[in-house]
């Protein structure tokens, strides 16, 4: 069993929940796309988030799909969300899924905080509640939870909780901010892992300002492993002519809510799971997104066979 | 067992749920509480809803809370707050709360939902997941979840759906919906009952608009049972004495967050719970904010025996 | 000339912005107005604040407004709100004011401030504009602006500008807010006038807390100014009972949008304005709303000739 | 003098307001700007936009930069932005840049519209104010207002308002929208120009779903007048090409806020005006990010060159 820690680096993959058509958990489809995200070079995972549709399970499928992907993950990292309305409700989950073997639990802050005081004291509650043992990461994503959440304020929270080993980096704009942090950290901070979401859209400059890796769901994994494997080379000029090629469906797989659809139609297609089918309430593809997708698809191809 | 329906009328008392000290479920407290309620005159309660803490609540807590409660009301009618982020967990506790006996379930939209087509679509979802049998209360209260539910709208869903039967109505300003309301069931539109929230604070003005009645926590039941009873009755400025009495400390008890450490302290006063401690993360109620209350009670309390 | 100071105390009416019913402004009304709210022993006048309708006025009909009340004021002090989208705006109208003899400026934060350091940073930028010269009133009310302002935040503001003077408290809940500021100057920091607004429906426990005085706009001004009498007297009960005699008015007057419109039929029917419109989009009061005022004005009538 | 109607087509600019270091307009870099969009294929400009730091002007530099503008356009069209707090205020710089010659006003939704019959209501208003004859832009941006407006409700406005002759379209996603706009209008709805914005980052999508054109400040302006024209041509593929060379300088662009600053870098260093600074408060670049920008530009420069 590993956990994950302050020094952990590269990619860890948002997995999907795989449902059927009939909206019931897929335990099939789970396997076949855990194999696909460590065969495409994932270094770990990051289950039940807001990509993971983790809002709609209930308490026991959430159990369900943290037990299956950790059996199969055969004890590579697997970080599992338990944001939830409550501090009881996410500290069950939470002491569940440690005591299964997860590598850490992925926290965002409720859209009800605003000051710099409520965000800290949310924290401490939370930390109070899963206990100073458990690797937390922080999920910063102003553009979903509304919260924002300033690079002073993450640093009085790094110092004062050591088990926040983690930031999940997604606001945006958001590259000064890892600078930030990173100088911080050379005056003194305790330092923190930073794996950047936002579905990579800005994942060369983030690899570029500090960034220790990806933590994102993008249908092609591998976008997120050779661009981090090269920036951590040097080689610059490669890791942006690789992101190039993909930036055109990193694009389109980035529009809020209509990108799940756009990422399950993708992982059905490469055979990661069996069925796009998101759970209700969910948005389905109209033709016209489809031939979209399939036309960025056909010229990705293209471009990573002949690249420019 | 006793459900609601579009003819309900009275005070249906929203429930605190009371803990002990150190957090846990206080059984003891649910019993006392119950009787309390009753005994001041309630027609039903509504339990775990946002002022009963709900969102602190494990599911398997929200489960014993629901048991404890309709096992004391003996067939009295108790209404269920199942709002959860996702319809899964939704669906999950209305039917295990209706199977227990429960008179309906109470559902507010999630502060996501901006047009009008989004929120008709959202409470689709709600009466697919919940079966069209489950009487359902719509909970209006912008204050708190963001959403603003236009009449029109309103209408629309009183029109598709007929399992909701109740209006939990807190809006602010909200007296001219209630009028609005019913004009356009004068019109044509299928009646439903309307309860009123919001602390009470415009009670008697919300019955001469044509509410049906309150469903509200203030602290001292029988202000709402009695200001009902004199509006069905017509006795308006005695009415109005009577809620006038109880305001000041209405308005102390109505302010956000804050009140519910006022409610529960004035609750545990009257020996209705045996301790006024609310889960955390709560609010405690300074030295002065205490010397406040009492000055209200001592103040509410001579006027009630002195009218003016 | 007279300027707002740390020290200042007492009543300043927000003062409404009166219309004829075509919509423009009307002079005769602003001077009735003025006359009105100094003889009901009014301390000082704010205007242009939002329940002035100041966003609806030109640029124009802003400084009339501001040149008519200030004449009419004969030296006694006018604050004139100049919140405005950006900063020129802001600036330009502050500096036009000040020259005609305001006594001070009232900045509201704009609603897209989240962290204590984006506060911090506009409020910086505002004393730079309008000079440090310049007497600046803070208002602090979340419910209206979406921002919230932590106690902390504002004691970084009141120590970094000597030309913020004084608060215009309308946070909800606030009362703590208030011992916290006395507490924090008591151990040091920078006193600041604190004035009340929120239709004073908190005023005599604010008063408790260590207020100045209030800053709103209630259509009855006596009632503001008896109970900060009383309570500056030490009359702690004799205060309450003023204050409870007006309650139900208040209550109803502070209804988010629609207590405008109240608020105007008031003064209009005190004549104090010559006409109750507001400037389009307004709310109109409907007949049953106009029944329920005049219904709590005879009730508040009787009361405050036979105290209870 | 050329007014918009629901036939345009094709490219409007959003100007950027050119300021001096001192934070003054600078009228010789509004010529130049002027001179740089229409020689790179602009059909037309759209003035104080967001991106135009217009709520940072005072009225009387509103007026100052919208005489400049359609001095030097030479009776090309110039739509300007007029959103304001307040209808007055709207309807003053509706009226005079009218009279100016101005080809039509836009106006997005203020924040605080919630449900349907708000957003309906608001225009109405606002047509009321500027008068029927005035061409209008509504803009559709969610992102930027937090007024989300269905499809529905835009068919509403368009049915209601003949002068609302055109949308500029960026919602996100808002593919879809496009396509149900067309479909109602093939269904009998007025038809409307569709124009798109959002630095363009879906142009080729938003083209190929029936939009008429572009209406956004992208600092590479022939981008949007290449992918309108081969899109428009049927060339779909070599759009595409296009497109994708611009597309990593456009996401970069397109970060919230730190965009224009980068948008005025470059706008500078091509030298369409001679300063990027922008009036405070405003973004500084950091050196990183500088480092950035240029690279992104070294790599468009070179595969605009040699075409993958």
């Amino acid at each position: 069993m590993s956990v994950i820690t302050s020094k952990t680096k590269g990619v860890f993959v948002i997995a999907v929940t795989p449902f059927r058509h009939d909206g019931t958990i897929d335990p099939g489809s789970i396997d076949s796309m855990v194999d696909f995200y460590f065969e495409k070079g994932a270094d770990g995972l990051t289950i039940l988030g807001m990509m993971g549709e983790a809002p709609k399970l209930t308490l026991a499928e959430s159990l369900a799909v943290a037990r299956l992907t950790l059996a199969r993950a055969s004890g590579k990292p697997v970080i599992v969300g338990v944001s939830a309305p409550g501090l009881a409700a996410l500290g069950e989950l939470s002491g569940k899924v440690m005591d299964m073997g997860a590598a850490g639990i992925m926290v965002a802050p409720p859209a009800t905080l605003r000051t710099d005081e409520q965000i800290i004291n949310y924290y401490r509650h939370v930390i109070d509640t899963v206990g100073a043992e458990t690797p937390v990461v922080l999920q910063d994503f102003p553009l979903s939870t509304g919260v924002q959440i300033s690079t002073k304020t993450l640093g009085v929270l790094f110092t004062a909780h050591p088990s926040i080993v983690m930031l999940k980096h997604e606001d945006w704009p958001g590259l000064q901010k890892i600078s930030d942090i990173r100088r911080a950290e050379a005056q003194g901070q305790r330092p923190v892992s930073i794996l950047c979401g936002n579905a990579g859209v800005f994942l060369p400059e983030e690899m570029q300002r500090g960034a220790d890796g990806a933590m994102t769901g993008f249908a092609y994994p591998e976008m997120m492993v050779d661009v981090v494997r090269l920036m951590n080379a040097g080689r610059v000029e490669e890791a942006h002519d690789v992101f190039d090629a993909y930036l055109p469906l990193i694009r389109y797989e980035q529009q809020p809510g209509l990108g799940l659809a756009v990422r399950k139609y993708l992982l059905a297609k490469r055979g990661a799971i069996s069925c796009a089918a998101q759970r209700r309430p969910g948005i389905m593809l109209s033709e016209p997104a489809v031939n979209e997708i399939e036309r960025l698809v056909a010229r990705q191809d293209r471009r990573l066979t002949f690249p420019a």
